[in-house]
């Protein structure tokens, strides 16, 4: 049994239990019972996931993959492919959104190459490259199975070593031109909106292109024809390998009983393909903001999720992530830190 | 002239030179452009406010009033009205949900009494009590019109406290059995919608309750026959004293320039009556989270707000505006700490 199939195995439903006391514990707090509305939801998920009550705010990292696109050579993205070598350390040094925004929440930034297109060792950023990008789509599978297999298990892997390391809470990011092209196809394919419906500008594309982006999504899902229903082929045809990373994390998360922050669009394609995998990590995850991609909706409404955050912001990376971190950390605070009716002699 | 028309006088137009500056400066930062969406939409605002690009963190309040309600009296809360005055003092002692909230996020609370139905003394509570809660509004004005005058007057009193004390950005809650009543009083009178159509629950009436206490707020609007041009008169006839107090900070930040994070439904009743007496007000409002109030939407139209957080939170105090002060330190935070495209050698 490889460890893909070993780590599906062993997702568990929240601990009905540890949430009760959890209720419980926001009912004895000085406020009218569930008006602190989704800050109580979020701890009373966290006292499920961790299997007590007693929790309190734990290490936080986001945990960012980058890779290409063969996608890209069909005029699907505004920015150059070299973006994603050139951005993608900058998530480590701190100088870029999620790297500013992690740090200002006070969580660690791992940056780990899955498949850029490029020799070079690039500064901070862990090697675990696959290949130099994915094929082009339009031309036949994305990956192999065994490729995205591997994608998945690394992703695992990363999760893994964060967790033995005691980090209680990850979010995960991206950085990979072209990936809303392939989000909006795995997208496609597991809710069945047809991709004229759901594609949407991604990084800033002209409405014509727009168009044009999704004929090239229509064509690659004809083309290779992925069963909706196997979350694996649906990656190896039209998915990415920052896309099966970021679902290894979301899976590794889940089979330890870690919480998973999700980001936005990309973030949504991943956590699809997890669920076809095993439809049990919907527990395990936190939405944080809404993203303006049309694909969104649909997504959002299969996995069960209503992000806490409107801010319209479309830069991905795990921004949204880590900016959601500063909600749930006040949750957790407001959550061990109000008083009882009974401390204060109140009594309603 | 007395305080309040010399505060509404000086209140000007945001700095379009500074904004542009603002946008500038995102620009050059290294992100797609606009992909920060309402992080960056926030800075820039800020600039207009503060007439300059070039600001940091700065010191955060949340101001808070509350006061009673003669309308109580109709059976409209389903609290008891004593629970004001028992709660009012953990606003400050940091046990109450705005007090933890405000804590985590490294801001200060302070509590006016500008009406509460006691008589002793608050600990930790300020007194400016005009008297011990407002006439009951089925029976006539809820006040007189040198009362709501002088609540405004006091929200701009204990505002440009703190403004003269370097406080850079002001958040408004608030405290009183029955003032969703008060407030959707005002909603209704200012936005024309009918009691029917905007009455909700509160603090969590039964459906059968939200009926009767429709057609109080309906009876109450009949009888008293407010001018809904006229912020001042709509205040007297149907309001609350904290809410007129919130109003007044409202008034008071925008005329120094202090840009005010508003909470939920109370506030948005509160910004539509400092909006009346001067529109120019708009401007300086930071929206917070969304209240489930039915009321809420047409507030937020009028205002052309649009909350960043959907927490499910009616819990009201400012715990909303607290929250929100974490997101709009994210925002600088990011602003001043992004490296540019220049920096990194990065041109796209």
């Amino acid at each position: 049994m490889n460890l893909l199939s070993s780590i599906s195995r062993n997702i568990y439903p929240l601990n009905q239990k540890s949430m009760d006391a959890a209720q419980k514990k926001w009912d004895s707090l000085i406020h009218p019972k569930g008006s602190l509305g989704r800050l109580e939801e979020i701890c009373i998920q966290l006292a499920g996931v961790y299997e007590t009550e007693k929790f309190d705010i734990s290490k936080k990292a986001i945990i960012a993959f980058a890779a290409d696109h063969g996608v890209y050579d069909e005029g699907v993205a505004p920015n150059p492919q070299e973006i994603t070598k050139l951005q993608f350390p900058n998530f480590v040094n701190g100088k870029c959104g999620v790297g500013v925004l992690s740090r200002f929440a006070g969580a660690s930034v791992v940056a780990v190459d899955v498949g850029i297109n490029c020799d070079e060792k690039l500064e901070g950023v862990i090697d675990r490259k696959i290949r130099k990008g994915t094929s082009n789509m339009l031309k036949g599978p994305a990956m192999t199975r065994e490729e995205a297999v591997k994608s998945i298990e690394i992703g695992i892997e990363v999760a893994e070593e964060f967790i033995v390391n005691d980090y209680g809470i990850i979010g995960i990011g991206e950085m990979g031109i072209s990936n809303t092209t392939a989000s909006t196809a795995i997208i496609s394919v597991i809710t069945g909106q047809t991709p004229e419906e759901i594609t949407g500008a991604g990084a800033g594309l002209s409405e014509k292109k727009i168009s044009h982006k999704a004929r090239v999504i229509g064509k690659a899902i004809e083309i290779n024809d992925p069963n909706p229903t196997d979350g694996i082929e649906v990656l190896e045809k039209v998915g990415g390998f920052e896309i099966g990373a970021m679902s290894g994390v979301i899976l590794g998360c889940a089979a330890n009983r870690i919480p998973v922050v999700i980001d936005g669009f990309i973030s949504y394609a991943a956590a699809l393909i997890a669920y076809k995998i095993n439809p049990g990590i919907k527990d395990y995850l936190i939405p944080s903001h809404n993203s303006a991609e049309p694909g969104s909706q649909v997504a959002l409404e299969m996995l069960g999720l209503r992000p806490m955050l409107e801010m319209d912001m479309r830069l991905g990376e795990g921004s949204g992530a880590a900016l959601a971190f500063n909600i749930i950390d006040a949750a957790i605070y407001a959550y061990n830190n109000m008083a009882t009716f009974d401390e204060v002699g109140m009594h309603i």
